[in-house]
């Protein structure tokens, strides 16, 4: 399995604790010089608040250990494509690699132009892109 | 003195706080049924963490007070332009009602295409612009 892959299935993780707990699944970890820093899942439920996506969580928490307010030597894994006040967020975080599973074409922040993350953010797509998709999908389904 | 201009002395007042605390000076009130319900100020420095914007804070206050996460009846008073992570956030909750002071033609939600509110969010501009932009301009000429 390759760093990404690794990386990615703690992502997995965090999202089928969100899973777990009625939230939409989506899971994200913090990575920092191979470790990881952070890790949280969607908390908009429980939370009672539309902020509360794994990625805000996750950033607040990274910064709050490395005790500055950017990401600069970090890379965040995320199940999801990141939505647009989630990729605006990163943006501030000045976010040296974003890494996600399945794309989201109706929310996320790819769509938007001019780009919303920060100009030297590096960015990996598609890993595990189904096994992150298929989370996401089945719990819509079961809903309906 | 009209409305918009009464809760936008509000948001104007926060803004001075966040002054006061060496934050780059915005401030937002939430407002529901003509009573102010939620009022923040920037806290990036203070609280180490670039997702502490005032709108940020605000909404999470306004929904925690509510007890729903949607903020379809309320009106958004902040003194500058939401930035793109802060219009997702808007646009998530549903806002009713978005009134900004100051343009932020370099960091604001509205450069970006498509737009980034929900649909329905109604929007109002330049409610006292000039006192609202002249507090973050000066800001950043005393720190240069």
């Amino acid at each position: 399995m390759d760093k990404h892959e690794i990386f990615m299935r703690k992502a997995l993780e965090e999202a089928r604790l969100a899973e777990e707990e009625g939230e939409i699944p989506v899971g994200a970890v913090v990575v920092c010089k191979g470790r990881v820093i952070a890790r949280a899942h969607n908390q908009t439920e429980r939370l009672n608040d539309v902020t509360a996506h794994a990625e805000m969580l996750a950033i607040t928490s990274a910064t709050s250990l490395l005790g500055g307010k950017y990401l600069n030597d970090c890379t965040l894994y995320v199940t999801l494509e990141p939505c647009v006040m989630c990729g605006g967020a990163l943006a501030w975080a000045q976010l040296g690699e974003l890494v996600y599973g399945a794309a989201d074409p109706h929310r996320g922040y790819a769509r938007l132009s001019p780009s919303v993350l920060h100009p030297k953010t590096n960015v990996v797509t598609g890993v595990l892109e189904n096994e992150c998709g298929e989370l996401v999908k089945n719990f819509f389904a079961k809903k309906r």
